[in-house]
């Protein structure tokens, strides 16, 4: 049995009169006069596969185990169909079961499941339509990305995952560590007043970095190095946030996309998001077309219509100021009010986007004090060269800003916000060494996922999530 | 400054008489009869490109800042150069300076800096021929291995890197927590009677995710259930192990590319891994040609020889128990005494490859106690249906195996091995409801890397390295 595949999407583009073989898991099978029709799916694409089975082609053995979530090989002729929907289907002539799926235990039957549910079976839930679209146009998106900056000449960098700087002082971050047990060993026997000792003696030098090391928040300072030698790079990978919070939009560990770019500055760093946004939306409305139409009809009704928008639209650019002043004028009543110097709040970004501009905006330029330390200072001494790229619909997709390159403007700006110089000497010494004007930007992977497929929950567009009490599978 | 960039790749095609801009570091400067020759580099490709600089047309404070390290904008003409081993140059006509680079203390200067010097500077050391070559390779065979997918109608697939099961058992593991300072408040304060108090009551319970959780050996179980619904998937994504040893092939964070294809046997995996490597290797060596030939020339003396070698030859595929008998009977002293039974020693795996055979050979059906509990037993009741690909130079490159799909057989293993069913429910679920055939194998990416490189240590060929006691930048 080879690896390579007649995948059930190109089934659909057989010629009838073609003797092939399906494989699949069966979704359905009904039974009317003497004819089973047997719905199959591989995964390769949204439609499913019909096999007719005709009375005594299959022995009654064999035909009984045909329920929903067994796992078949049709061998077969193709043949026009006669339904509606479909070209062509497979008159099943012989079928090897791999595995069946008892109907009274299987736990993937009833329609209509719940998401929660689904999230219990998260071993088995790519086998449904709506976990099948969300993991193709996954998989779509990632590939997308990888091309769109790999045709512009970025290279692709793998920054650290574990890392013993709390680099951008971004989120509470999840501690690395062989100690516990060292520790656990410690408590465990003994009396009370031995166990103390043992553990203050457990010295964080032997652990195994010989020091405290987190889960990355964010790869962008190792990012800017490789920039600073190799112009323009971006990173995909993991990161993490220890933020004890349950929303439907945040995950302890999630995929971010983050682009470095030397000799750039904000005015580039936007008109590369925004040209990253489109291309990307763009590829899925071109390649993922079923399954987009399917979360158009079941999950976001708009869904379609605000893609093409995004595709279609030139970005408004306005200055955090700008925005400012139109929700202070905006006669809007917000849950949080609006004064400048205030970080603004979802309600206040979608009323934006979505009413006043009715396209997606870049705001820029904000106030330092709401900002990261390493986003270059405007010369107004109050703003800093920052931008956030908001979307109709979701608010915040993208938040990026050309860097502080200027070396003693950005020690002050670390003093200014309380923290050491010493674990940013590598960061500070880009700016000593042949330093260069550089932007960048960060997208959440499972956002950008929620955007183009609607779904409404973090939890549902990546295998398996991760959030407080949660590490199933 | 838009992040679209003439590259320095691309001026090498630029037609004499164009009038452009040349960005880059300041490789070296010669001065030589009032002209300057500077030599700048991007990142973009293997080769600096040369800048002529004529008396009087920069200031003389402007050309005593071009030393090594300085980041420079030229503006001026491209022309045709005289030199040999280049088509064109630029004759400058103006300059920007970015960022100077002092010689005095810009560490990045001597030639002939060691690998352990260079590894101090990590983030520097991207500038530099070596390391501008290891990452645009990095960068390229990322790239080439999605494509290999996503050609052949594989997802790529994100699997979780904070886990709570200790997956396959394939190593030592790095435990992820926030309730280390929990531990560490309950220490300080207070008497030793107090602080065993508090540490007994830490909960790991209260921890983030509810039980002790781990950072990932493998994607290659959770991978399976994506399998079993969307047939070919692959993962590549980082992984962990806490091994405390310090050799030049281990990192305790590298990244892995596991694909998974349902319907598939052990012969489908083996194909799959040759044309893999094989496809993999060729568009590196038409993509990355100066790249190569550096390392070539400087590196490793036959790299090329090697590369090409893999490419063209078919791979000999012998049983595990053949090649013990070849390994037998050979005559050689190895170190490590042969028997049936035994794992395979680098020496012998080199011998096979390198003087038997003269080629990637892979090795089947191990011995089931070397191997782990979910490979396919085989029905003398001794070997499983394991392949390790070996290639000369290097020994094992990729390893995999045909996973076991019944239910009963898996069952038997886990218990045989000691382990518990219990954590296993999720992956006996895709035995129980709809199992097929399915295999797939697991790839080193850094392994791979020195490999096509030459590079000896895998230190030198990722971003930043994590080894016990490292984890800098």
């Amino acid at each position: 049995m080879d690896y390579r595949r007649t995948y059930v999407r190109d089934l659909f583009d057989m010629p009838p009169g073609t003797a092939t073989s399906a494989y699949g898991w069966v979704k359905t099978r009904r039974d009317s006069k003497g004819i089973s029709f047997v719905q199959i799916s591989d995964g390769s694409c949204f439609k499913d596969f019909q096999v007719i089975v005709n009375e005594g082609v299959l022995s009654s053995d064999d035909l009984k185990l045909l329920t929903t979530g067994a796992c078949v090989r049709f061998d077969g002729k193709i043949v026009e169909s006669p339904a509606a929907g479909q070209a062509v289907e497979m008159q099943a002539e012989a079928v090897e079961v791999f595995g069946a799926a008892d109907p009274q235990t299987y736990p993937l039957q009833k329609k209509g499941a719940t998401m929660e549910y689904l999230r219990e079976i998260a071993h088995l839930r790519a086998r449904g339509n709506t976990f099948g679209a969300v993991f193709r146009v996954r998989n779509r998106a990632a590939f997308a990305i990888h091309k769109f900056f790999q045709t512009r000449g970025f290279h692709y960098v793998h920054t650290p995952i574990i890392t013993a700087s709390d680099a951008e002082g971004a989120g509470a971050m999840f501690q690395v560590t062989t100690a516990v047990e060292t520790v656990e060993k410690a408590v465990e026997g003994g009396t009370e007043h031995q166990a103390a000792y043992r553990i203050r003696n457990a010295n964080p030098k032997e652990d195994f970095f010989g020091k405290p090391s987190y889960l990355t928040v964010s790869g962008q300072l190792e990012a800017e190095t490789l920039a600073m030698g190799m112009t323009n790079v971006y990173t995909f990978g993991p990161t993490f946030r220890a933020e004890n919070s349950s929303t439907s939009r945040h995950a302890a560990e999630f995929w971010m996309v983050e682009p470095e770019m030397a000799f750039c500055d904000l005015e580039g760093d936007m008109n590369l998001a925004e040209e990253f946004l489109k291309e990307v939306v763009a590829d899925l409305l071109d390649q993922c077309g079923d399954d987009l139409s399917f979360f158009n009809q079941r999950i976001e009704k708009e869904l379609l219509e605000t893609l093409q928008h995004v595709v279609s639209s030139p970005f408004e650019r306005l200055t955090y100021t700008e925005a400012v002043k139109l929700l202070e004028t905006s006669g809007e009543s917000f849950e949080f009010p609006v004064h400048w110097g205030a970080d603004l709040q979802s309600e206040h970004e979608r009323w934006l986007t979505e009413t006043k501009v009715g396209r997606p905006v870049i705001l820029t330029d904000y106030p330092k004090e709401i900002k990261a330390f390493y986003m270059r200072a405007n010369e107004d001494g109050k703003t800093v060269r920052a931008m956030d790229v908001l979307a109709p619909r979701i608010g915040e997709i993208m938040g990026g800003s050309q860097r502080e390159e200027r070396l003693d403007v950005l020690e002050s700006r670390i003093t200014e916000m309380g923290l050491p110089l010493e674990p940013y000497w590598w960061y500070l010494d880009l700016r000593r060494f042949g330093t260069a004007p550089h932007a960048g930007f960060g997208l959440g992977f499972e956002r950008l996922l929620m955007y183009v497929t609607g779904m409404k929950n973090i939890r549902d567009v990546i295998p398996y999530h991760r959030t407080p009490g949660h590490a199933e599978f």
